[in-house]
């Protein structure tokens, strides 16, 4: 397929309508609650078609920006709406909220969760966390008590900028700022880099709560469809061009939820992408270590932490409950995330940070990501095997990792799907709590980890006939 | 002096013409970089008088959202300036910097540190907390390993319901979420009830990072004189009437920094006002554990939790390493604090959760609080005594906790004095870092329990010799 021709870098019409409408919103010319002019004045004042205005009215609406009211016209929502991450979702809507699969593989209960992210507790090293935590009871008393320094336990950032030069990433220790989460360190990079209005891209799909982190910035989400070896650069290229996005939020190793780890000559095309339109790449590098061999090349590798901010923790390989994750990026975005982190969390838990430095020191992490890999591989084959059985067929066999993304037959909805496995006691992540264009509900993320019990392929098949 | 007549609830023209300037920006209709319209211009497009508009723009300019290049206008300031929490300031302001004080009191030397905000690492309880983490490494598996539910560790939550209980905030479970600390919690409340540009109100003087906070908000910042028994109600109810806050944020008890706690007239009378304002309050109750008879009551307990929200945390009585603070509110501002948390930090900190739960519950709390009461009301004595020989007066003597707020000699330059004492290795805090109208300069904040060793007071007097 050719390249098309680029499109100036200019906004469209749809979206200069859009923009002066939150305009006067931010600008408190038009309150919450206030009638939105109508189409035909709006069209006239801002000299473009009566379509135009109709579209970008649209658009604003799905974003929860104005609401319509049946005959009346348009009307600013209400506040606080814009962080209410579910604004009056009606219930039949909820199926496809990614906070309702969140909650609900959060939510403690003994369901089987196959759609949820993270690994079962028996493949997780309690033993080697039970040691570092003994081991941080014979810590100095000032460990114990005292404020972490602003960028976070030096120990543990020494230990990373070891670790992410394995990978050919060259962060010194000076470069990398420890936070509680690895969300925590992509909401840290967000907060500095976006301001409210700007766009986001993400793949789609994507992890879902990428969404919800772009809705808690106040941005605006765009996506670029993914392909086996990467996003599709073409729709890159446009969406770059057209939306002028601020940020590109990815994962270029296992991605979730397609386990897509991103081909080289991808990854340097798309770094040129960005860098003709001034796009800041965040890489999350979350399930990194799960891969078998280094084989796809970091974003932030290839580019020296230039435009690329690396953010990634250890929730999905050592526990989520030792909180910490990191962030690597130029000494510059560093000293701005420290500032932006003291005003908003103060420090981050250097008993955390202790506890993952010595797990990564004492050589029980390596041991146990190893074991990790060899368990996942299995699992990945008999979680393929047991879904072609159901009738599913996965997208692509990844390399490693969690995740498989799997079609379902044809006809099948996967919402619907997942809605009555849950009446079964059986948590499943419908494809379209991944899209942001809401076009993935023939698809399904399994956790191949998750899979073990065969009542998951059973419920999956009544669920499936309905 | 009497109530002044209230003025009606319409912003000022400068208030207008500073909500028009932040529009065009929000709305992109002036790009960073832009040259914002001459001042004669915009008086005549706005129909306003052209001081209105030297005001509005000399107040942008403060709060960094446009600025003046001599001989040539006004400018809006580049991105990404609004969260660049110290943008450019030249290095003589660096001073007043509240991230200076923080910057320079976390970095680990070894500074006598009668400015920072925090107990000596001697008054903490290391061996409580050292059995705490003994115990945690026997917990059972899931507890090491797994995401904490959404709203955190529900036996703390339980355990903290019942101690509000005790001060009279009626608050369940349900109504209480963990974060990973006060500080956090404070902003997970500004995430919800905070949009760009909203009027956030302070104590003048206040906690200097809930400057940073609001700045990190993008909010504005208006400042109510703290009176020794509460904040100025002419002053407040003038500043809600003209600038419409959407937040208060405050301290009733054991105030920082002056120590002071609300009367019950000033607190009662506070909620009326707020409620005939549609204000909402934060009461961040950080320092309630070190009054040492409940005398002031909470805002939370007379109101309800209907417009307060409280915040807290342990991080200044029990540990800063371990990080755990908490939100009691009403259950629709909790369930929507929920989904915030879920996107930005995926959950809280269960092991931090487990490891306060334990303290509190074995009785090492209530035994750690009641011996630091007790030296810090003998360190209390001894610093204002100390204090008094070197010429400065305590503003009030609190009723207990952490701060002495002292005014120094005339002529004296509090600035100046602590720029001295950092030269000789002693970090105080001086009165403008936490005065948002910067008029605090004859005062600093001495924190008594840092006040044990002579030193402080030789290099004060040094200082204030010049």
């Amino acid at each position: 397929m050719p390249i098309p021709e680029p499109s100036p870098s200019r906004p469209t019409l749809t979206v200069q309508v859009m923009d002066a409408v939150r305009g006067r919103i931010a600008g408190r010319m038009l309150a919450p609650g206030a009638r939105v002019p109508s189409i035909r004045a709006f069209a006239r004042e801002q000299g473009v078609s009566a379509s135009t205005v109709v579209e970008a009215y649209e658009r604003l609406v799905a974003e929860g920006v104005i609401a319509p009211r049946p005959g009346s016209g348009f009307y600013v929502a209400g506040r606080p709406q814009p962080l209410l991450l579910r604004p009056g979702a009606p219930v039949a809507e909820r199926d496809i909220d990614p906070l309702w699969v969140m909650r609900q593989a959060l939510d403690g209960s003994e369901a089987l969760k196959p759609g949820c992210g993270w690994l079962p507790q028996a493949w997780m090293p309690a033993e080697a966390i039970r040691r570092a935590l003994r081991a941080a009871a014979r810590s100095p008393d000032i460990a114990l008590v005292d404020y972490a320094t602003p960028l976070g336990f030096p120990p543990l950032r020494a230990q990373l900028s070891r670790r992410l030069a394995e990978r050919g990433v060259e962060a010194s220790p000076e470069q990398i700022l420890l936070t509680d989460s690895g969300t925590g360190a992509l909401d840290l990079v967000c907060r500095l880099l976006l301001q409210p209005g700007d766009t986001v891209v993400v793949d789609d799909p994507c992890y879902f709560n990428f969404l919800g982190l772009a809705r808690a910035h106040r941005a605006r989400v765009v996506g670029v469809p993914m392909t086996p070896s990467g996003p599709d650069l073409d729709a890159f290229e446009r969406v770059a061009a057209e939306h002028r996005p601020r940020l590109y939020l990815t994962t270029a190793a296992l991605h979730n939820p397609t386990g897509v780890s991103y081909g080289p000559a991808v990854a340097h095309r798309l770094l040129t992408h960005c860098a003709a339109h001034d796009v800041t790449v965040i890489e999350d590098d979350i399930f990194g270590d799960l891969e078998p061999e280094a084989a796809a090349p970091r974003l932030a590798a290839l580019d020296g932490l230039a435009r690329v901010v690396q953010v990634g923790s250890f929730s999905k390989t050592l526990s989520a409950a030792i909180r910490c994750g990191y962030v690597a990026a130029r000494p510059d975005i560093v000293g701005s995330l420290a500032d932006i982190k003291l005003a908003t969390a103060f420090g981050s838990n250097d008993l955390s940070a202790r506890l993952v430095h010595s797990l990564l020191t004492d050589g029980s992490y390596r041991r146990h990501v190893e074991g990790l890999r060899a368990k996942l591989a299995r699992a990945m084959g008999e979680t393929a095997r047991h879904l072609a059985e159901a009738g599913l067929r996965p997208w692509i066999l990844p390399k490693g990792g969690l995740f498989l993304w799997a079609v379902l037959p044809e006809g099948a909805d996967a919402t619907a799907v997942a809605r009555r496995a849950m009446g079964q006691g059986v948590v499943l992540a419908p494809g379209n709590v991944f899209s942001v264009s809401r076009t993935a509900d023939r698809y399904m993320r399994f956790n191949v980890a998750q899979c073990g019990s065969p009542r998951v392929f059973e419920v999956l098949r009544e669920a499936l006939a309905g």
